[in-house]
């Protein structure tokens, strides 16, 4: 018994009713998040914030995490397993524990030790790996154990699906928007969000947003095919790789109207604003989305789909006042 | 033509119909808030969230500055006043400036700079008096001019009624609430949340919170009526008078099932909760509610009400520093 191997052409033919199925299955797991309008200086430009940083576990990871963790349910399976950096398998481990599924977790050793710990005060079980062999069993599925259906974190239909379900919110939260502006990491958000607005016959330009210092996308659409891209590190870690994943590259071609790529202070700009505004913590991926979306603000609606809000407070506040060498 | 005169038992009849009325008189100008379950450490206890700091201006106060503005464009009246410290006048100069309403808003000389600006900004005409001289405006409801319909911000059968819409959201959205922390400014909040789960049939407990350093409901409730109380001065500007307003003890006194009263480090932990929890920057008196709401947690759920987000983010951070004396 396993989940269908990942196949875009059957992503790409999800329906309305997939979608509204999967928001009915997460409807225990994830917040309905509110669709908040972005004051600046009093001042409103058209630009609302699709707040998921108000998630449990602090991003929209839960939604795909909570849809995949109810099909395996249904399917009979006790037990399953991931690799995963931590994000998508905190939600997932949440979302397990409520279902009483067993789940074992694979991470390289470089992730970050809070969130292996997180993981274990969640349940899972957790398994270490060099970071060769993650990746081997992130490209393979194959965790090399008999350790239950294996669960992708970005290449899944359920998990785009469970995504989605942001985008049929944000069609009934602001009809009218013109512009839904999404941050780029692996891909399953933006896609996720794309296919559920034309499935529901919405017509909104859908930009995927990334950062100056690793932009694998706008590579791959300048390339026509995914390439590898130089990536350096800074405090937005939510998004930017080295490359676009193969097997996501034929739905993003297809769904993502424009790339945006933003700079670090523009980044640290918009989440200061979030925070001045309208009170959020917001982490950089999601800093990412607010920056780009007033590129398309004034005459019409723009929706920042604001990913997750999990950056060290004390972090944000020493690269808000980094801003403009202030 | 005026705005009859504030009437404790009228307002105590408020129906289910008026709290639906006023929401629906908002819609426009109000965020449907989310309530939000609060995980500390990835555990649950049972409380959640009202996140009211979400809502344009960073405060509930719209709700009832939209309604009263409303209510106030159907008696025909093109010009309306307010007396204020600032923050329902720019609820109100937001909700006036929508319905093409002139307003002037009476200051004392001390209020704050930056709310006075923002008050301009949104187009209201500002007066202002020394304190005694508009604390007197207070009282009376006379501003000494012909500047329109005199609205006061607490006082105020429609502001209450806005207020409760807050009480309708809770029912639909966490309908088996035990208990609803609210904190206690001037009442208005807490008696419109109450009055309007009553009227929708609900019976949670209401408990009112007031932090240490001001605590006139808990010394009004000792003493039989309204009585003087020191105040202390501090990070917790959204709450604590020196002394209960006559015209609201009655309705306090029948509403309010409990006072609780928090230390300021109580409310600063909770602040910090909020940021690593929720994502949320909360003022103090919103931190308040949501320390208060600990002691009601466990085996049923509870709703803090969270007022507010109107703190400057570097006071929030070094109150959050100064908590333990770390």
């Amino acid at each position: 018994m396993s989940i269908p191997a990942f196949d875009s052409t059957a992503v790409s033919r999800l329906t309305r009713t997939d979608f509204e199925d999967a928001a009915r299955s997460i409807a225990q797991d994830a917040v309905l998040t509110p669709m908040l309008p972005h004051f600046q200086d009093g001042n409103f430009q058209g630009i609302h914030l699709k707040a998921e940083n108000l998630q449990p576990l602090g991003s929209f990871k839960i939604r795909g995490a909570a849809h995949v963790a109810g099909q395996v349910g249904t399917m009979g399976s006790g037990r399953i397993a991931t690799a995963s950096m931590g994000n998508f398998a905190q939600g997932l481990a949440l979302a397990a524990r409520r279902r009483g599924l067993g789940l074992t977790v694979h991470v390289p050793e470089n992730a970050a030790r809070i969130k292996v710990a997180a993981l274990h005060r969640l349940g899972a079980n957790v398994v270490e790996h060099s970071f060769d062999a993650w990746w081997q069993i992130m490209a393979t599925r194959d965790t090399g154990a008999d350790d239950g259906l294996f669960v992708h974190p970005v290449c899944e239909q359920a998990v785009i699906a469970g995504n989605g379900s942001i985008g049929l919110e944000i069609a009934a939260q602001l009809p009218d928007v013109a512009t839904v502006v999404v941050p780029f990491g692996g891909g399953g958000l933006v896609c996720g969000i794309a296919l559920a607005l034309r499935a529901c016959g919405h017509r909104a330009r859908v930009v995927a947003v990334e950062v100056e210092t690793a932009a694998p996308l706008a590579a791959a659409r300048s390339h026509g095919e995914p390439t590898d891209v130089a990536r350096q590190t800074s405090f937005v870690d939510g998004i930017g790789s080295t490359r676009v994943l193969a097997p996501m590259w034929p739905l993003l071609n297809a769904l993502v109207d424009e790339v945006a790529v933003v700079t670090l202070d523009e980044v640290r700009a918009a989440m200061r604003a979030a925070m001045l505004g309208n009170h959020l913590l917001i982490e950089g991926a999601a800093g990412a989305a607010l920056a780009a979306a007033a590129r398309w603000s004034g005459s019409s609606s723009v929706c920042a789909v604001i990913s997750g809000g999990n950056i060290d407070p004390d972090v944000h506040a020493a690269e808000v006042r980094a801003l403009g060498g202030a």
